[in-house]
Protein backbone atom coordinates (compact mmCIF):
# COMPACT_ATOMS: atom_id res chain seq x y z
CA UNK A 1 0.00 0.00 0.00
CA UNK A 2 1.59 3.32 -0.98
CA UNK A 3 0.49 6.37 1.62
CA UNK A 4 -0.60 9.41 -1.15
CA UNK A 5 0.10 12.95 -0.01
CA UNK A 6 -2.32 15.70 -2.15
CA UNK A 7 -2.21 19.25 -2.68
CA UNK A 8 -5.46 20.61 -3.47
CA UNK A 9 -6.68 23.99 -4.61
CA UNK A 10 -10.61 24.80 -4.57
CA UNK A 11 -13.09 28.05 -5.14
CA UNK A 12 -15.36 27.46 -2.12
CA UNK A 13 -18.21 28.68 -3.54
CA UNK A 14 -20.87 26.00 -4.41
CA UNK A 15 -20.08 23.55 -1.64
CA UNK A 16 -20.95 23.10 1.73
CA UNK A 17 -17.16 22.57 2.93
CA UNK A 18 -14.88 20.54 2.86
CA UNK A 19 -17.47 17.89 4.15
CA UNK A 20 -20.89 16.97 3.43
CA UNK A 21 -23.63 19.04 5.29
CA UNK A 22 -27.42 18.52 5.04
CA UNK A 23 -28.73 19.68 1.26
CA UNK A 24 -25.40 20.58 -0.15
CA UNK A 25 -21.59 18.12 -1.32
CA UNK A 26 -18.38 18.84 0.44
CA UNK A 27 -15.31 19.02 -1.51
CA UNK A 28 -14.38 15.74 0.11
CA UNK A 29 -16.87 13.92 -1.45
CA UNK A 30 -16.55 15.23 -4.67
CA UNK A 31 -12.53 14.08 -4.46
CA UNK A 32 -13.41 10.82 -3.02
CA UNK A 33 -15.37 10.55 -6.02
CA UNK A 34 -12.89 11.54 -8.71
CA UNK A 35 -10.13 9.08 -6.76
CA UNK A 36 -12.90 5.79 -6.65
CA UNK A 37 -12.80 6.31 -10.66
CA UNK A 38 -9.20 6.81 -10.69
CA UNK A 39 -8.16 3.62 -8.30
CA UNK A 40 -11.29 1.13 -8.91
CA UNK A 41 -12.24 0.96 -5.64
CA UNK A 42 -13.79 3.25 -2.86
CA UNK A 43 -10.86 5.21 -0.99
CA UNK A 44 -11.01 7.29 2.65
CA UNK A 45 -9.90 10.59 2.42
CA UNK A 46 -7.84 12.17 5.30
CA UNK A 47 -8.11 16.07 4.67
CA UNK A 48 -5.73 18.31 7.13
CA UNK A 49 -8.66 20.64 8.21
CA UNK A 50 -12.45 21.35 7.59
CA UNK A 51 -12.72 24.57 5.50
CA UNK A 52 -16.43 25.80 6.35
CA UNK A 53 -19.12 26.86 3.57
CA UNK A 54 -17.12 29.28 0.74
CA UNK A 55 -13.93 28.89 2.16
CA UNK A 56 -11.19 28.90 -0.60
CA UNK A 57 -8.25 26.87 -0.54
CA UNK A 58 -4.85 27.37 -2.19
CA UNK A 59 -2.94 24.86 -0.76
CA UNK A 60 -5.38 22.06 1.83
CA UNK A 61 -3.56 18.33 2.06
CA UNK A 62 -5.39 15.13 2.06
CA UNK A 63 -4.02 11.95 1.68
CA UNK A 64 -5.12 8.16 1.29
CA UNK A 65 -4.05 4.60 0.67
CA UNK A 66 -4.01 2.91 -2.11
CA UNK A 67 -2.40 -0.54 -4.14
CA UNK A 68 -3.26 0.91 -7.23
CA UNK A 69 -0.60 0.79 -9.57
CA UNK A 70 -0.01 5.14 -10.38
CA UNK A 71 2.78 6.95 -10.46
CA UNK A 72 2.56 8.62 -6.95
CA UNK A 73 3.14 12.14 -8.48
CA UNK A 74 0.77 11.53 -12.01
CA UNK A 75 -2.50 12.08 -9.68
CA UNK A 76 -2.96 15.03 -10.58
CA UNK A 77 -3.66 14.46 -14.46
CA UNK A 78 -6.14 11.78 -13.37
CA UNK A 79 -7.99 13.93 -11.34
CA UNK A 80 -8.26 16.24 -13.84
CA UNK A 81 -10.18 14.31 -16.06
CA UNK A 82 -12.83 13.57 -13.39
CA UNK A 83 -13.02 16.52 -10.85
CA UNK A 84 -15.26 19.74 -11.85
CA UNK A 85 -13.37 23.01 -12.69
CA UNK A 86 -13.73 24.50 -9.44
CA UNK A 87 -11.38 21.60 -7.41
CA UNK A 88 -8.26 21.36 -8.94
CA UNK A 89 -5.00 18.73 -6.97
CA UNK A 90 -2.03 20.72 -8.34
CA UNK A 91 0.63 18.07 -6.44
CA UNK A 92 0.80 14.50 -5.89
CA UNK A 93 3.46 12.49 -3.65
CA UNK A 94 4.46 9.45 -1.85
CA UNK A 95 5.31 9.93 1.81
CA UNK A 96 5.77 7.44 4.75
CA UNK A 97 3.20 5.25 6.42
CA UNK A 98 2.54 6.99 9.14
CA UNK A 99 1.96 10.22 7.50
CA UNK A 100 -1.57 11.74 8.69
CA UNK A 101 -3.09 14.83 6.68
CA UNK A 102 -4.41 16.17 9.62
CA UNK A 103 -2.78 14.39 13.05
CA UNK A 104 0.90 15.23 11.03
CA UNK A 105 0.16 19.05 10.71
CA UNK A 106 2.92 21.15 12.70
CA UNK A 107 1.21 24.18 11.33
CA UNK A 108 -1.59 26.48 9.05
CA UNK A 109 -1.82 29.31 7.41
CA UNK A 110 -4.93 31.39 6.63
CA UNK A 111 -5.27 34.17 4.56
CA UNK A 112 -8.45 36.81 4.69
CA UNK A 113 -8.97 38.97 2.24
CA UNK A 114 -10.67 42.43 2.78
CA UNK A 115 -12.18 44.65 -0.47
CA UNK A 116 -12.22 47.60 1.16
CA UNK A 117 -14.28 50.30 -0.53
CA UNK A 118 -18.08 50.39 -1.74
CA UNK A 119 -17.58 50.07 -5.41
CA UNK A 120 -16.50 46.24 -5.61
CA UNK A 121 -17.12 44.56 -8.72
CA UNK A 122 -19.76 41.70 -9.37
CA UNK A 123 -17.09 39.03 -10.24
CA UNK A 124 -15.20 39.49 -6.76
CA UNK A 125 -18.54 38.93 -4.80
CA UNK A 126 -17.92 35.40 -4.07
CA UNK A 127 -13.86 36.13 -3.21
CA UNK A 128 -13.65 39.07 -0.57
CA UNK A 129 -15.35 40.53 1.94
CA UNK A 130 -16.66 43.90 1.15
CA UNK A 131 -16.01 46.19 4.05
CA UNK A 132 -17.12 49.76 2.90
CA UNK A 133 -16.10 52.13 5.78
CA UNK A 134 -12.49 53.51 6.39
CA UNK A 135 -10.11 51.14 8.34
CA UNK A 136 -6.75 52.38 10.57
CA UNK A 137 -4.17 49.68 9.15
CA UNK A 138 -1.67 50.76 11.86
CA UNK A 139 -4.04 50.75 14.72
CA UNK A 140 -5.39 46.90 13.54
CA UNK A 141 -1.61 45.74 13.31
CA UNK A 142 -1.07 47.39 16.67
CA UNK A 143 -3.70 45.59 18.23
CA UNK A 144 -3.23 42.15 16.57
CA UNK A 145 0.27 41.59 18.82
CA UNK A 146 -1.89 41.15 21.36
CA UNK A 147 -3.44 37.48 20.04
CA UNK A 148 -0.01 36.66 18.99
CA UNK A 149 1.17 33.54 21.17
CA UNK A 150 -0.38 30.88 23.19
CA UNK A 151 -3.92 31.71 24.34
CA UNK A 152 -7.20 30.48 25.34
CA UNK A 153 -9.51 31.91 22.12
CA UNK A 154 -12.70 30.57 23.31
CA UNK A 155 -13.93 34.21 22.90
CA UNK A 156 -13.00 33.90 19.22
CA UNK A 157 -14.10 30.74 18.27
CA UNK A 158 -17.76 29.15 17.01
CA UNK A 159 -19.26 27.10 19.84
CA UNK A 160 -16.97 24.02 20.39
CA UNK A 161 -17.89 20.35 21.34
CA UNK A 162 -17.00 19.63 25.08
CA UNK A 163 -13.54 17.73 24.44
CA UNK A 164 -11.95 20.55 22.41
CA UNK A 165 -9.24 22.42 23.88
CA UNK A 166 -9.38 26.06 24.01
CA UNK A 167 -6.16 26.83 24.16
CA UNK A 168 -3.56 27.46 20.90
CA UNK A 169 -1.09 29.34 19.60
CA UNK A 170 -0.99 31.85 16.96
CA UNK A 171 2.58 32.39 15.45
CA UNK A 172 2.08 35.31 13.29
CA UNK A 173 -0.37 37.35 12.01
CA UNK A 174 0.55 39.81 9.50
CA UNK A 175 -1.64 42.51 8.10
CA UNK A 176 -0.76 44.11 4.97
CA UNK A 177 -2.57 46.64 1.65
CA UNK A 178 -3.20 44.69 -1.03
CA UNK A 179 -4.70 45.69 -4.58
CA UNK A 180 -8.42 46.83 -3.75
CA UNK A 181 -7.78 47.06 0.17
CA UNK A 182 -5.59 44.34 2.74
CA UNK A 183 -5.39 41.03 3.90
CA UNK A 184 -4.75 39.30 7.01
CA UNK A 185 -2.68 36.32 7.17
CA UNK A 186 -2.51 34.38 10.30
CA UNK A 187 -0.17 31.41 10.85
CA UNK A 188 -0.54 29.01 13.89
CA UNK A 189 -0.69 24.80 14.88
CA UNK A 190 -4.38 24.72 14.45
CA UNK A 191 -7.31 26.47 14.08
CA UNK A 192 -10.72 26.56 16.42
CA UNK A 193 -13.89 26.48 14.82
CA UNK A 194 -14.06 30.20 13.08
CA UNK A 195 -11.35 31.42 14.82
CA UNK A 196 -9.62 33.23 12.00
CA UNK A 197 -12.87 34.81 10.84
CA UNK A 198 -14.14 36.06 14.43
CA UNK A 199 -10.11 37.45 14.50
CA UNK A 200 -10.99 39.19 11.17
CA UNK A 201 -13.83 40.41 12.31
CA UNK A 202 -11.98 41.71 15.91
CA UNK A 203 -9.31 43.46 13.85
CA UNK A 204 -11.71 44.77 11.18
CA UNK A 205 -14.06 46.85 14.69
CA UNK A 206 -10.53 47.90 15.63
CA UNK A 207 -9.70 49.39 12.12
CA UNK A 208 -13.22 51.27 12.39
CA UNK A 209 -12.85 52.20 15.64
CA UNK A 210 -15.53 50.02 17.37
CA UNK A 211 -13.18 48.29 19.20
CA UNK A 212 -9.66 48.55 20.86
CA UNK A 213 -6.21 46.54 21.35
CA UNK A 214 -7.42 46.67 25.27
CA UNK A 215 -11.04 45.15 24.21
CA UNK A 216 -9.42 42.50 22.39
CA UNK A 217 -6.97 42.14 25.75
CA UNK A 218 -10.16 41.84 27.45
CA UNK A 219 -11.58 39.36 25.21
CA UNK A 220 -8.65 36.63 25.52
CA UNK A 221 -9.87 37.23 29.92
CA UNK A 222 -13.41 36.95 30.09
CA UNK A 223 -13.14 33.72 27.48
CA UNK A 224 -16.72 35.33 26.87
CA UNK A 225 -17.76 35.45 22.56
CA UNK A 226 -19.69 38.46 22.93
CA UNK A 227 -16.38 40.31 24.12
CA UNK A 228 -15.06 40.09 20.37
CA UNK A 229 -16.28 40.89 17.02
CA UNK A 230 -18.41 39.47 14.90
CA UNK A 231 -17.91 36.77 12.52
CA UNK A 232 -16.82 37.62 8.72
CA UNK A 233 -18.39 35.85 6.05
CA UNK A 234 -16.65 32.27 4.78
CA UNK A 235 -15.99 34.22 1.08
CA UNK A 236 -13.33 35.99 1.91
CA UNK A 237 -11.04 33.26 3.60
CA UNK A 238 -8.10 31.36 1.75
CA UNK A 239 -6.43 27.83 3.32
CA UNK A 240 -3.13 28.85 2.32
CA UNK A 241 -1.23 26.09 2.82
CA UNK A 242 -0.17 23.34 5.64
CA UNK A 243 2.70 22.86 6.99
CA UNK A 244 4.31 19.16 8.64
CA UNK B 1 -41.30 60.89 -20.34
CA UNK B 2 -37.25 61.03 -18.81
CA UNK B 3 -34.72 58.78 -20.59
CA UNK B 4 -31.98 57.29 -18.13
CA UNK B 5 -28.78 56.37 -19.22
CA UNK B 6 -27.62 53.67 -17.14
CA UNK B 7 -24.14 52.04 -16.10
CA UNK B 8 -24.12 48.37 -15.46
CA UNK B 9 -20.92 46.21 -14.51
CA UNK B 10 -21.92 42.03 -14.31
CA UNK B 11 -20.24 39.04 -13.98
CA UNK B 12 -21.34 36.91 -17.24
CA UNK B 13 -20.51 33.90 -16.37
CA UNK B 14 -24.21 32.17 -15.81
CA UNK B 15 -26.10 34.40 -18.47
CA UNK B 16 -26.62 33.57 -22.49
CA UNK B 17 -25.19 36.83 -22.71
CA UNK B 18 -26.89 40.74 -22.80
CA UNK B 19 -29.53 39.27 -24.99
CA UNK B 20 -31.41 35.85 -24.29
CA UNK B 21 -30.60 32.91 -25.87
CA UNK B 22 -32.26 29.14 -26.33
CA UNK B 23 -32.17 27.52 -23.03
CA UNK B 24 -30.27 30.74 -21.25
CA UNK B 25 -31.09 33.89 -19.50
CA UNK B 26 -29.61 37.23 -20.94
CA UNK B 27 -28.51 40.20 -18.79
CA UNK B 28 -31.48 42.53 -20.39
CA UNK B 29 -33.76 39.91 -19.19
CA UNK B 30 -32.51 40.19 -15.65
CA UNK B 31 -32.61 43.90 -15.53
CA UNK B 32 -35.94 44.46 -17.65
CA UNK B 33 -37.76 42.09 -15.06
CA UNK B 34 -35.96 44.48 -11.97
CA UNK B 35 -36.89 47.60 -13.87
CA UNK B 36 -40.75 46.49 -14.30
CA UNK B 37 -40.73 45.75 -10.64
CA UNK B 38 -39.62 49.26 -9.74
CA UNK B 39 -41.18 51.89 -12.50
CA UNK B 40 -44.49 49.45 -12.29
CA UNK B 41 -44.29 48.50 -15.76
CA UNK B 42 -42.61 46.26 -18.49
CA UNK B 43 -40.22 48.58 -19.89
CA UNK B 44 -38.08 48.03 -23.05
CA UNK B 45 -34.13 48.81 -22.06
CA UNK B 46 -31.80 49.45 -24.76
CA UNK B 47 -28.59 48.28 -24.24
CA UNK B 48 -25.11 49.81 -25.99
CA UNK B 49 -24.27 46.54 -27.05
CA UNK B 50 -24.87 42.64 -27.07
CA UNK B 51 -22.01 40.64 -25.59
CA UNK B 52 -21.49 37.46 -25.59
CA UNK B 53 -21.97 34.49 -23.32
CA UNK B 54 -19.26 34.78 -20.24
CA UNK B 55 -18.24 38.14 -21.30
CA UNK B 56 -18.10 40.57 -18.53
CA UNK B 57 -18.49 43.66 -18.14
CA UNK B 58 -17.36 47.21 -16.62
CA UNK B 59 -19.22 49.78 -18.11
CA UNK B 60 -22.01 48.40 -20.34
CA UNK B 61 -24.69 51.16 -21.19
CA UNK B 62 -28.51 51.15 -21.57
CA UNK B 63 -31.20 53.51 -21.69
CA UNK B 64 -34.89 53.53 -21.10
CA UNK B 65 -37.87 55.98 -21.40
CA UNK B 66 -40.15 56.06 -18.33
CA UNK B 67 -42.71 58.44 -16.77
CA UNK B 68 -42.23 56.61 -12.98
CA UNK B 69 -41.54 59.14 -10.25
CA UNK B 70 -38.16 58.28 -9.23
CA UNK B 71 -35.38 60.74 -8.97
CA UNK B 72 -32.96 59.56 -12.10
CA UNK B 73 -29.81 59.63 -10.07
CA UNK B 74 -31.42 57.14 -7.43
CA UNK B 75 -31.69 54.04 -9.51
CA UNK B 76 -28.60 52.07 -8.61
CA UNK B 77 -30.50 51.93 -5.04
CA UNK B 78 -33.71 50.31 -6.59
CA UNK B 79 -31.88 48.23 -8.67
CA UNK B 80 -29.73 46.26 -5.99
CA UNK B 81 -33.25 45.49 -4.16
CA UNK B 82 -34.12 43.50 -7.32
CA UNK B 83 -30.94 42.12 -8.78
CA UNK B 84 -29.42 38.96 -8.32
CA UNK B 85 -25.70 39.81 -6.98
CA UNK B 86 -23.88 39.12 -10.36
CA UNK B 87 -25.41 42.23 -11.83
CA UNK B 88 -25.13 45.80 -10.85
CA UNK B 89 -26.31 49.09 -11.79
CA UNK B 90 -23.64 51.77 -11.02
CA UNK B 91 -25.09 54.95 -11.87
CA UNK B 92 -27.99 56.73 -13.43
CA UNK B 93 -28.49 59.74 -15.01
CA UNK B 94 -31.61 61.78 -17.10
CA UNK B 95 -30.42 62.13 -20.49
CA UNK B 96 -31.62 64.14 -23.51
CA UNK B 97 -34.78 62.38 -25.25
CA UNK B 98 -33.05 61.53 -28.12
CA UNK B 99 -30.09 59.66 -26.40
CA UNK B 100 -30.33 56.04 -27.28
CA UNK B 101 -27.54 54.14 -25.85
CA UNK B 102 -26.48 51.92 -29.38
CA UNK B 103 -27.06 54.60 -31.95
CA UNK B 104 -25.41 57.26 -29.78
CA UNK B 105 -22.32 55.65 -28.74
CA UNK B 106 -19.10 57.49 -30.62
CA UNK B 107 -16.66 54.32 -29.33
CA UNK B 108 -16.56 51.56 -26.92
CA UNK B 109 -13.31 50.43 -24.85
CA UNK B 110 -12.18 46.45 -24.25
CA UNK B 111 -10.15 44.64 -22.41
CA UNK B 112 -9.22 41.11 -23.15
CA UNK B 113 -7.35 39.40 -19.87
CA UNK B 114 -4.82 36.32 -20.34
CA UNK B 115 -3.68 34.21 -17.52
CA UNK B 116 0.12 33.53 -18.96
CA UNK B 117 0.78 30.57 -17.00
CA UNK B 118 -0.18 27.03 -16.06
CA UNK B 119 -0.95 27.37 -13.00
CA UNK B 120 -4.07 28.79 -13.07
CA UNK B 121 -6.06 29.06 -9.19
CA UNK B 122 -9.69 27.60 -9.73
CA UNK B 123 -10.69 31.15 -8.74
CA UNK B 124 -9.81 32.54 -11.67
CA UNK B 125 -11.01 30.01 -13.95
CA UNK B 126 -14.33 32.34 -15.39
CA UNK B 127 -12.55 35.45 -15.57
CA UNK B 128 -9.19 35.14 -17.44
CA UNK B 129 -8.36 33.05 -20.87
CA UNK B 130 -5.59 30.85 -19.53
CA UNK B 131 -2.74 30.96 -22.33
CA UNK B 132 0.16 28.05 -20.67
CA UNK B 133 2.81 28.89 -23.79
CA UNK B 134 5.24 31.63 -23.22
CA UNK B 135 4.35 34.26 -25.56
CA UNK B 136 6.60 37.52 -26.74
CA UNK B 137 4.73 40.62 -25.72
CA UNK B 138 7.53 42.77 -27.77
CA UNK B 139 6.33 40.97 -31.07
CA UNK B 140 2.32 41.31 -30.48
CA UNK B 141 2.75 44.75 -29.45
CA UNK B 142 4.53 45.18 -32.83
CA UNK B 143 1.71 43.18 -34.74
CA UNK B 144 -0.90 45.21 -33.25
CA UNK B 145 0.22 48.22 -34.93
CA UNK B 146 -0.77 47.17 -38.60
CA UNK B 147 -4.65 46.42 -37.01
CA UNK B 148 -5.14 50.40 -36.04
CA UNK B 149 -7.10 52.22 -38.10
CA UNK B 150 -9.94 51.52 -40.70
CA UNK B 151 -10.11 48.22 -42.60
CA UNK B 152 -12.07 45.56 -43.72
CA UNK B 153 -12.57 43.18 -40.73
CA UNK B 154 -14.20 40.49 -42.35
CA UNK B 155 -10.96 38.08 -41.41
CA UNK B 156 -11.28 38.97 -37.64
CA UNK B 157 -15.55 38.34 -37.35
CA UNK B 158 -17.66 36.05 -36.63
CA UNK B 159 -20.52 34.83 -39.02
CA UNK B 160 -22.44 38.40 -40.13
CA UNK B 161 -25.60 39.50 -41.44
CA UNK B 162 -25.98 40.14 -45.29
CA UNK B 163 -26.42 43.89 -44.96
CA UNK B 164 -23.57 44.00 -42.12
CA UNK B 165 -20.42 46.56 -42.89
CA UNK B 166 -17.58 44.88 -42.28
CA UNK B 167 -15.40 48.14 -42.75
CA UNK B 168 -14.77 49.29 -38.73
CA UNK B 169 -12.18 51.49 -37.13
CA UNK B 170 -10.01 50.40 -34.46
CA UNK B 171 -8.95 53.67 -32.43
CA UNK B 172 -5.69 51.64 -30.50
CA UNK B 173 -4.79 48.57 -29.27
CA UNK B 174 -2.46 48.99 -25.70
CA UNK B 175 -0.95 45.73 -24.75
CA UNK B 176 0.55 45.09 -21.49
CA UNK B 177 1.87 42.96 -18.51
CA UNK B 178 -0.20 42.89 -15.55
CA UNK B 179 -0.70 40.60 -12.26
CA UNK B 180 -1.16 37.28 -13.91
CA UNK B 181 0.27 37.44 -17.32
CA UNK B 182 -1.31 40.40 -19.43
CA UNK B 183 -4.53 42.32 -20.48
CA UNK B 184 -5.24 43.67 -24.39
CA UNK B 185 -7.08 46.88 -24.35
CA UNK B 186 -8.57 48.09 -27.54
CA UNK B 187 -10.89 50.99 -28.41
CA UNK B 188 -12.88 50.97 -31.32
CA UNK B 189 -16.19 52.97 -32.92
CA UNK B 190 -18.00 49.67 -32.79
CA UNK B 191 -17.09 46.20 -33.61
CA UNK B 192 -17.86 43.12 -35.23
CA UNK B 193 -19.01 40.02 -33.89
CA UNK B 194 -16.31 38.45 -32.25
CA UNK B 195 -13.44 40.56 -33.50
CA UNK B 196 -12.38 41.69 -29.75
CA UNK B 197 -11.86 37.73 -29.23
CA UNK B 198 -10.30 37.15 -32.85
CA UNK B 199 -8.19 40.03 -32.63
CA UNK B 200 -6.80 38.56 -29.00
CA UNK B 201 -6.74 35.17 -30.32
CA UNK B 202 -4.55 36.48 -33.38
CA UNK B 203 -2.12 38.29 -30.97
CA UNK B 204 -1.72 35.26 -29.31
CA UNK B 205 -0.88 33.16 -32.24
CA UNK B 206 2.15 36.30 -33.10
CA UNK B 207 3.21 36.07 -29.34
CA UNK B 208 3.99 32.02 -29.32
CA UNK B 209 5.47 32.41 -33.09
CA UNK B 210 2.95 30.55 -34.89
CA UNK B 211 1.52 33.56 -36.82
CA UNK B 212 3.37 37.01 -37.74
CA UNK B 213 2.61 40.68 -38.74
CA UNK B 214 2.85 39.55 -42.15
CA UNK B 215 0.43 37.11 -41.99
CA UNK B 216 -2.43 39.92 -39.73
CA UNK B 217 -1.56 42.08 -43.07
CA UNK B 218 -2.83 39.79 -45.21
CA UNK B 219 -5.86 38.83 -43.43
CA UNK B 220 -6.75 42.14 -43.60
CA UNK B 221 -6.51 41.79 -47.56
CA UNK B 222 -7.86 38.19 -48.30
CA UNK B 223 -10.71 38.89 -45.90
CA UNK B 224 -10.92 35.19 -45.01
CA UNK B 225 -11.63 34.56 -41.51
CA UNK B 226 -9.16 30.96 -42.05
CA UNK B 227 -6.00 34.08 -42.27
CA UNK B 228 -6.68 35.18 -39.17
CA UNK B 229 -6.31 33.31 -35.48
CA UNK B 230 -9.02 31.70 -33.12
CA UNK B 231 -11.68 33.07 -31.21
CA UNK B 232 -10.70 32.77 -27.70
CA UNK B 233 -13.21 32.55 -25.14
CA UNK B 234 -15.46 35.07 -23.83
CA UNK B 235 -14.32 34.67 -20.11
CA UNK B 236 -11.64 36.96 -20.50
CA UNK B 237 -13.05 39.70 -22.30
CA UNK B 238 -15.04 42.91 -20.48
CA UNK B 239 -16.61 46.14 -21.87
CA UNK B 240 -14.87 48.28 -20.23
CA UNK B 241 -16.89 51.47 -21.49
CA UNK B 242 -19.11 53.18 -23.93
CA UNK B 243 -18.31 56.61 -24.75
CA UNK B 244 -21.01 59.10 -26.34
Amino acid sequence: MANIKLTIQYDGTFYSGWQKQENAIGIENILEDALEKIVGKRTKLVGAGRTDKGVHAYGQVANFKTDAKIRPDKYPYWFKVYLPDDIKVIKSEEVPDDFHARFSAKSKTYLYKIYNSDDMHPIFRNFYEEITYDLDLERMKDAAKILIGKHDFSAFSGILEEKTNPVRTIEDIDLRKSDFGFEIEIKGESFLRNQVRIIAGSLVEVGRGKMSKKDLEKALLTLNRKDAGPTLSGKGLYLMGVYY
